[in-house]
């Protein structure tokens, strides 16, 4: 495949690799022994609700996946993505700039915990997230190892991400989060607790019939209580193949 | 259908009918004009985990089905059912006796508010309900409607059923629910914080792909946080047949 020029220009260590991620040309730089994006980035990419000029940060970047399909999606102002691991932060920014997008996707290397410290409270239209799925407490965990802090509640807990939301946003702001179902019940409670009032939730389901295996919630800043349930998603129909709502969420129709 | 001769001494006003439950012959009387049963009890029935010699108390009984189907279901020494409308608590009698379940079936006309003074603290293994679903907050109701209590937190909200839940329970007692997704946050945050942990949730589809119109979910008292998401149970298959769970749930097969 051809990335042109800029492809030339970006150092790539021996593990990396560049990502063609099939929407507008954008690329993405991954560490082939690290945390690689999965589906999850881009159906939360897809799911949160971004206007033009909206100011957009993205708690826990990782590889930058979601701020730049975000560029590329959405009429989004600036889009922050925040890590705080040091190697992940740096290659975020070389993907950044393998896409041009300086000026609009900005990748700050700091803890979840001093964001509101650092960029201000009430300032931003959305925050996204994608935060480590396990809770640190269970399982044996190399706390140094780039893929351990990206799964598990090591360096932030799921608690972190919501009071950084909810210092974030302003009023009537979204938050909107992947997750894993298991933990429905810490998101939905941790969310009301800090008035992010959960009001959309979708299922993502592996096939039709199979129980889920992540779950979109959306959350409005001081909202009042009334959730909407909407369908589930089938990542696979039962022949195997893409369903046709996948297949539209990767432009492949 | 002939129904033997406890039929011919039932009382039976003109406005109600006898329904064959399908299952060990067991038979309920229903008020045509106000609120029949429907498949959320059948599935709540069929959800709670009731073993040998177990009490059971169903909160807002209605017409009795669920205690009249964990008798036929179950081997549970005791079940109660509690329900604070007068005609609907005297019909539910009837039933109980038509189907000559008085020894391990007691159908009590009183509030849940009152239930733990009444039959005391920690003394249940089970408690199952089938609430109203609807916030009392919205819609214009007729609060003297027996229809309208079956479906509104008129004379009891979601928070009174966890609270006589969680008092009625032994530890390590189980709360089994039927309720409408679009409560999922009210059930899960109550829950947690009465000490009634979810464990269980299941999410009933009327269709494969259609979102979920119901939700089964199950609490332990005092237990830890760890929830196991169910598969997905839909009613009809997409040929419109019922699902082959349903018809094993009913019996059919």
């Amino acid at each position: 495949m051809f990335f042109g020029e800029k492809f030339l220009e970006t150092k790539l260590y021996p593990y990396e690799r560049i990502d063609d991620l099939q929407l507008n040309g954008l690329r993405l730089i991954q560490n082939t022994e690290s945390f690689c994006f999965g589906v999850d980035a881009v159906l939360l990419a897809d799911f949160a609700d971004i206007k033009e000029n909206a100011r957009v940060i993205d708690l826990g970047t990782g590889t930058g996946i979601i701020p730049i399909l975000l560029a590329g999606k959405t009429s989004a102002k600036e889009i922050i993505g925040i890590e705080i691991q040091k190697e992940m932060a740096a290659m975020a920014k070389r993907s950044v700039a393998l896409n041009s997008l300086e000026e609009r996707v900005i990748i700050h290397e700091a803890d979840i915990k001093e964001c509101v410290a650092l960029l201000g409270k009430s300032e931003f239209d959305v925050v996204v997230s994608n935060p480590p799925y396990m809770n640190s407490g269970g399982g044996i965990v190399n706390p140094k190892s780039t893929k351990a802090v990206s799964r598990h509640e090591i360096l932030c807990t799921l608690e972190d991400v919501i009071v950084a939301a909810a210092g974030l946003l302003k009023p009537a702001g979204q938050l909107a989060m992947v997750h894993r179902p298991d933990r429905i019940v810490d998101i939905l409670c941790l969310m009301r607790q800090y008035k992010l009032e959960p009001k959309y939730l979708r299922f993502i389901h592996p096939y039709p019939g199979k129980k889920p295996n992540l779950i979109l919630v959306k959350g409005i800043k001081n909202a009042k209580a009334q959730l909407k349930m909407l369908p589930p998603l089938y990542v696979f129909n039962n022949d195997g193949k893409y369903s046709e709502e996948i297949d539209k969420i990767y432009c492949r129709n």
